[in-house]
């Protein structure tokens, strides 16, 4: 048997009565990482709004926010976001977000692994797409191999906390 | 003297009072073009809704939205709409619409080059970027004579009216 212990994890559709673990968890991540767009103006939302949001969200036949829980405490999130314009009803726009306590874990994997199959399901996404920072190497790495191919290196897709401008991935999977 | 008249128009930043006639311009402009995201999901606003998106808009540092009056009367928008996300704040998506007795006009020319003026004036705005449908070669070309370059042409970026994908320009353009 081996010594390594292995994390069970439940991934779930979040719903409303997930509205405060939810911003008790964005409120630890936005400041764990300098890798998300995610910044302090999204997690001052009242845990009415919250719930709102994820009510739309739930309801939403091209949306979906998955939550990653280890004993029973919520640790990630995974979310597509896509417009409710016809024309690019069908493009869902991808953001992981992951608890510093379980980066390197496989949980980004399994999470991106099941929100393709989400997408595959809800027979209305077509198109996957998602932008991740050129230095954020390992996130790259991992798209990649769920089958993700940069379509093309945005210049100044993103500034760091010091003014600096930073390349961005835009990488899409097609979903049939 | 030439038997063509030049049209005469004047540009402006929108302000609040200008609700109810650019509801209007959109309930016309959304039934007239392929080649727009636009549906009528985005104009079922009401003037209220309008105005207090309009005063938003207006006090925002990077974001605007300019309207083209011939005559006094609004025949086109021409905005640059970004995040209130520190990392993307400098980037700015635009959008421009134009009543169909004006395509073709030159309208869009000027409007880009006034947004484009207003971008750099913004201090903050330090990348454009926009998305048009590959089959719009006018607008393709009018982008590109104003320095646009694309950055890659995406798969499925939009469908049309009978459901088939379309090719869709990403183009972007450095502010300094």
């Amino acid at each position: 048997m081996s010594q390594k212990q292995a994390v069970e994890v439940e991934v779930r559709e979040l719903e409303e009565k997930d509205a405060q673990e939810l911003l008790g968890l964005m409120r630890e991540i936005y400041l764990q990482s300098d890798f998300l767009s995610m910044d302090e103006s999204d997690v001052n939302h009242t845990v009415e709004e919250q719930r709102e949001s994820l009510k739309n969200i739930y309801e939403s036949a091209n949306n979906t926010l998955l939550g990653a829980f280890v004993d029973g405490k919520l640790v990630g999130t995974a979310g597509i976001h896509a417009s409710h314009q016809r024309r690019i009803f069908h493009i869902g726009e991808i953001g992981i977000s992951i608890h510093q306590d379980y980066w390197n874990s496989g949980l980004g994997t399994l999470l991106m692994q099941d929100l393709i199959d989400w997408a595959k399901d809800s027979k209305v996404i077509r198109r996957l797409q998602l932008t991740v920072q050129k230095r954020n190497t390992r996130a790259v790495h991992v798209y990649e191999k769920m089958g993700f191919k940069t379509e093309t290196i945005m210049e100044r897709g993103a500034i760091d906390a010091d003014g600096h401008f930073l390349d961005v991935h835009l990488m899409s999977l097609m979903i049939d």
